[in-house]
C-alpha cells in the first residue's frame, strides 16, 4: 500500500492534471477524515456504483461536479497549499453536490446551480475555518450543511429549479408508537451498513462495504470506530423508539458514525477514557438527530450531517481534557 | 452566618462525601448566580416544596440526578478544580433535570435520559464557556438551554420518550386582545412572586419567598435585584397587553428577573448607572421573551431561559462601558 | 463639494446641536457604508419623499426616532469618539426605526418602542462589532436584523402594539410556475431601481435616484456597485423563477445591492479578481434571498438585510485572500 501510494504522488509531483486529479480524490477522501487519495478513490467508486444502482448517476456526477469547481475556485483564491494538498477544500463541495443531485431535479440550470455551490462552499469552508480555529476545533461539515441547506431551502421560491425530492414539509406531531416496530436482525444488520453509506447519502449495502475499505486502508481504527459507531446509533435509535423505517435506512446513524470517527480517531489520541468519551457523543448524536428531524420538520429540507457537527462540536470545544490525537 | 458557613467548610475539607454535597449545593446556587452551599440547600428546600405541592416530586427528583450526573461527569473530566468548586459545572445540569422532569413523562428510560442529560451538560458549559471567555462573557444558561431544546425536541421522534407536557405546536397567529384583561392587583402580586419561582421552572408562592430568602443569604443586592425585576418585568408585560395568564403565571417575568440579577449584581459593579442599564435590559428581555413565544410556537417547546440568555449577552458583550463588578 | 463638507465640518466643531445633527447624518449615510454628511442628507430626503408619496410619514419619523434615540444611548455609554463620530452607532437604528414604521400600526405607545429599538440596536452593534472584530469582521447590519426580528416577532404576543402590516404566516411550498411569468422591460428597470430603494424598505423610483446621488457624492464607485449590483441580482432572479411580483418591487435586490457595495468596494481593494468575487458574492445573496424567503414563511416576519449580512459574512471571513481596501 506504502509503495503504491508513494508511486502515485511520484506520478503528481511531475503532472499538475494527476496532481489536479489527486486534490480532488483527496478532497472526496476527507468526507471521512482521510488524507488518502485511495480512500477517496474507493469512495468515490462506492459512491458511484450507490448512484448507479439506484437509478440516480445525477447524484455521483453532481458530487464531481462539486468538487472540481471547488478545486479550481480554491486555486483561483490560493487557498493555503498544504490545506489544499490534504483535501480539505474539496469535501464539502463533494457533499453539496451529492445533497443536491439527491433532492433536486435535473435540468440545464441545475448543472450551474450545483457548480456555484461547489464553487461557494469554498469561501464558506475557509470563513468556518478562520472562526473556529479560535477555538481549536475544525469545520467539519458545517460547510457543506450551511450551504447546502440555503441552495435546497432557496429552491422552493425557485419556479426554475424543481425540489422534488425534498421531504415534505409537515406540522411536528409525536411520533405513531406504531411507526417504531421491533426491528427484525436483517433490519439491523442492513440499518447499520446503511448508516455507513448514508454519510454520503446512499443506502446501498455494497458501498457501505466499500466504504470500509476505504477507511481500512488508512486507518483501521476509523473503519472499526465507524463500525462501532453505527452498531451503537442503531441500537440506541430502537432504543428510543425511533420510527423502524428510518433507523432500517441508516438515517439515524449517517451523524454518529461521523462523529464516533471523529471523536474516537481523529481529534483525540485514542484510549479507554477517549473511547468511553466518543461512545457517550455517539450516543447523544442520536438524540440531536432526533431533535433535528423534529425541528426541520416544517421547513421541507433534511438534517444532512447537521447532528454530527452540533454533536461533535460540543464534544470538541472542551479540548483541553484529552491529550490531541 | 459566616460562622455556618465556615463549619461546613471545616466539615468538608475532612470528607469527600461532603465535600461531594457541598459542590451539588453550590451548583444549585449557581441557577441564581450564587456560590454559597446555603443559598443552594434553600433553592433545593423551595424546588422541593414546588415540586411536591404541585404533585410532581419527578421534576425535584430529575433536578437532583441531573446535578449529580454531571458532578461525577466534571470530576471524571477533570474540570479545572476552582470552577467545580464554585459550582459552575451544576446549575445547567440541575436546570435540565427540572425541565425533563416537567415536560417529559416517568419512565424506566426517562431516569436515563436524564441523567445523560445532566452529564452531557458538561461538555456543553466547557465548550460555551470556552467560545464566550473569547470576549469576557460567561456561558449564563446557554448549555442549559441548549441540552434541554435537544433532549425535549427529539422526544416528538421517540416513542419511548413521552412528552405529555410539552406546549403544542401551532401556527403563530396575533394575540387575541381579550386574552389580555386588566389584571387585578393579587394576579399581579403573585406574578411577580411566580416570576421568581419559574427561574426553576416552579409556580409556587412559598418557593419564591425560600428563593428571595437564599438569595439574601448570600447577597441582599442580589435579591432586592431579583424582586425589582419581577416587578419590572410584569408591568412592562402588562402595559404591552401580554395574555395575562401568561403573566400571571409568572411566565413572562422569569428570565428578566435573571437578566435583573446579572446586569445590577454579578457582571457590572453596582451604581446608579449600572442600575439604569439594568432596567434597560430587564425591559428588553421581556420582549426577548414575546418574541421568543412566538418564535418557539410552531415547534412545541417552551423557552426555557433562552430570552435570559440572548438578551443579557446582547447588554454584556459591550462590557467595556462599565467597571466590571 | 470637499468646500461644503469642510465648511460644515468647521459649523460642527463650533457647534454642539450641529454636531449632534453631523453624527445622525453620518449615523443614516453608514446604511449604505458612507461616511459623510451630504449623503446621509440625501438618504434621509429620498426616505422622507418614498415615505411621503406611500402615505406612511411614520416610516421615515421612526427612523428619525430611532437614529436620534441610539445617538443619545452612544454618548451616555460613552462609546469610541472615532466610531461614533463616523456614524456607526446610528445606521442600525434607523433601520429599525423604517423597519417598525412600515410594520407596526402607530400607537402613543409605538413611539416608546421605537425608541427603545434605537436604543437597544447600540449595545446590540457594541456586542456584534466585539465578537465579530476577533476575525476582523463588520458587524454590517446584523445588530438591525437581530433587534428588528425581536421587536417584530414579539408584536405577536402583545396585543398593545400592533403588527397589521407585517407578512402573514404561512407553509412553506413549492412556488407556482405561473407566479414566474416573463418579466416585461418596464418590470425590469423598476426592479432594477427599487431594489436600490428597498435597502431603506421603500420602492419609489426617486427615492433610488436619490439614493444614487447620495452614493456617487461621497464614493462614484460605490453608486456604479449598487447600480450593477441590482441589475445582477433582477437578472440573477428572473433566471432562477422567482415571482415576478417580488422582483419587480424590488425584493430579491436590495441585500445583493449591500453585498455589491461592500465586496466590491468597501471591504476589498477594487479590482478585476475583486469584481469577479463581489459578482459571485452578488448572485449567491440572491439564493439566500430566497433560501430565507422561505425559512421565514411560516414566522410572519420579513428576511429585512438577513441575506445580506450572512452572504457578506461568508464572502467576508475568509478575507486573508484579498488585499483589504
Amino acid at each position: 500500500m506504502k509503495g503504491l501510494l508513494a508511486w502515485w504522488e511520484g506520478c503528481c509531483v511531475s503532472s499538475k492534471p494527476l496532481r489536479f486529479v489527486d486534490l480532488n480524490l483527496r478532497g472526496i477522501g476527507q468526507v471521512m477524515f482521510q488524507d488518502n487519495p485511495l480512500s477517496g478513490l474507493l469512495f468515490f467508486i462506492a459512491i458511484g456504483w450507490g448512484s448507479y444502482a439506484a437509478g440516480m448517476p445525477q447524484v455521483a456526477i453532481g458530487g464531481l461536479v462539486a468538487v472540481v469547481a471547488a478545486t479550481l475556485t480554491a486555486q483561483w483564491l490560493r487557498v493555503d497549499a498544504a490545506d489544499l494538498g490534504a483535501g480539505l477544500y474539496g469535501y464539502n463541495a463533494y457533499l453539496v453536490g451529492l445533497a443536491l443531485g439527491t433532492f433536486l431535479t435535473v435540468s440545464p440550470l441545475w448543472w450551474v446551480y450545483v457548480a456555484l455551490g461547489g464553487a461557494v462552499s469554498v469561501p464558506a469552508t475557509l470563513g468556518t475555518a478562520n472562526v473556529f480555529k479560535t477555538w481549536g476545533v475544525a469545520a467539519l461539515t458545517a460547510p457543506f450543511v450551511l450551504t447546502a441547506w440555503l441552495f435546497l431551502l432557496a429552491t422552493y421560491a425557485f419556479s426554475a429549479i424543481g425540489g422534488g425530492a425534498l421531504p415534505m414539509t409537515a406540522e411536528i406531531a409525536p411520533l405513531d408508537p406504531a411507526a417504531a416496530n421491533p426491528l427484525a436482525f436483517g433490519d439491523f444488520v442492513q440499518g447499520i451498513f446503511r448508516s455507513i453509506a448514508q454519510v454520503f447519502l446512499k443506502a446501498s449495502l455494497l458501498a457501505a462495504l466499500l466504504l470500509l475499505v476505504g477507511l481500512a486502508v488508512n486507518s483501521l481504527a476509523a473503519a472499526v470506530s465507524a463500525l462501532a459507531g453505527a452498531i451503537v446509533a442503531v441500537a440506541t435509535a430502537h432504543l428510543l423508539g425511533v420510527e423502524s423505517d428510518l433507523i432500517a435506512g441508516g438515517l439515524m446513524g449517517f451523524s454518529p458514525v461521523l462523529t464516533a470517527i471523529a471523536l474516537g480517531t481523529v481529534f483525540y489520541k485514542p484510549g479507554v477514557k477517549v473511547a468511553i468519551y466518543a461512545l457517550v457523543g455517539t450516543v447523544f448524536t442520536v438524540i440531536v438527530q432526533g431533535a433535528m428531524n423534529v425541528a426541520l420538520t416544517p421547513f421541507g429540507v433534511p438534517t444532512l450531517t447537521g447532528p454530527f457537527v452540533l454533536a461533535s462540536w460540543i464534544f470538541l470545544l472542551p479540548r483541553q481534557h484529552f491529550e490531541r490525537a
